[in-house]
């Protein structure tokens, strides 16, 4: 009998925006796997390192962070194959992943090898999105709202006409695109509607209005245009 | 020393999918507060509760489900008015929420009213975007993909615009929408590419292809078209 993959989210940082499910399943896992930087370091290991258990076996998955795609793809074979081998054996593997294992999440590449093979289970997670509104105190959308979530590497271009057209828009993954992504936004007079926010639920977390932005932001950034025109309730 | 308002997402309806923070606030909750039909029931309440101590004040909103707002919006005011006093008494209240609070939450409503005079705390919670993913088994987006979240009773020629020029696509509060949302789903050739799923993650789910998805659908339905073309990793 195979064993069961668990791609289990955890949030945007907090440990404690973990959900039970996700707590439970890692508490009791024989197996953990994680991407992890080159040097190590994983944020995901981080937002469950108090719930694992003395003993767990754990599959560490350094992910170099190239532009080109080749290296990437072959520590995700490398790191499927380690866990398809637990698998294979028998044994339940649970995957760490940071805020929701479908929503943007490296996840996907470790499904995309394995799912035709194994069982799986995804365990959905708090995404960013919704703990940024929640940071900043601006709700997202309500009633017919439309929500818009884009990624901040879309070209200027790509990005303008999506926020033109938008109701609420969320902008994911800032870091080095601040700059192209505030001129987009202050040249469509929407500056002040917009709210920026780093490393939301973590000690470390900044929220501010985007006019007060720093020059630069970190990968775990957003910007959030809560354009909502429906009169609420 | 007023108290705080704090508006807790509950996730998607498994009680299970609940976030850590939630559970420990709930069960520490003085007072708890939750929308619920005319008839008494309440979806928050019964996802929260196993977790309300015996002893917790409860304040229930009856909302009437009209097509006109001042019904609702009447109850909304004297659910304020109820939690007000809680508050300015100096006891923290804790509101119930499906889902995430801004996220398509009636909490809201109850923001706009107190917010400005009282301290907020927003817990984020596991939307049912992301649970309808992970029971569909479907990626929702990768790398420089976008997301388009359209709630259903947009009219026809809105949600075909917003559909053409998607990529991922979820489509919220379906119910007594469905045969509008299906026949541009399949006028734009997308049948093959869409999920249907009602009630994610509760014991009497629905997760089917849209094809074969009933003549009636509940509101807590919701359709996915994961279009992703960006190829994975």
């Amino acid at each position: 009998m195979n064993g069961t993959l668990y791609g289990i989210g955890l949030g945007p940082g907090d440990p404690e925006l973990m959900t039970l499910k996700a707590a439970r399943l890692i508490a009791a896992a024989k197996v953990v796997a994680y991407p992890a930087l080159e040097c190590g370091n994983s944020f995901a290991r981080s937002i469950a390192a108090d719930l694992i258990a003395e003993g767990t076996d754990e599959i560490r998955i350094p992910v170099p962070m190239t532009v080109e795609r080749a290296p990437a793809q072959a520590a995700y074979d490398a790191g499927a194959a380690q866990i398809a081998e637990r698998l294979a054996a028998g044994d339940d593997v649970v995957v760490l992943c940071e805020g929701d294992p479908f929503f943007y999440g490296s996840f996907m590449y470790l499904f995309a090898r394995l799912s035709d093979r194994f069982d799986c289970e995804i365990v959905p997670g708090v995404t960013s999105i919704t703990t940024v509104a929640a940071r900043a105190q601006r709700p997202l959308v309500a009633r017919n709202e439309r929500l818009t979530v884009l990624p901040g590497p879309l070209d200027e271009a790509e990005l303008r006409s999506r926020i033109e057209g938008a109701e609420s828009v969320a902008i994911m993954k800032v870091g080095r695109h601040l700059a192209k992504i505030r001129a987009v936004i202050a040249d469509l007079g929407l500056t002040d509607k917009a709210t920026y926010v780093e490393r939301a639920s973590l000690p470390e977390e900044v929220v501010l209005p985007l006019s007060e932005a720093p020059e630069k932001a970190p990968y775990f950034s957003m910007i959030l245009l809560a354009k909502g025109t429906d009169p609420w309730l």
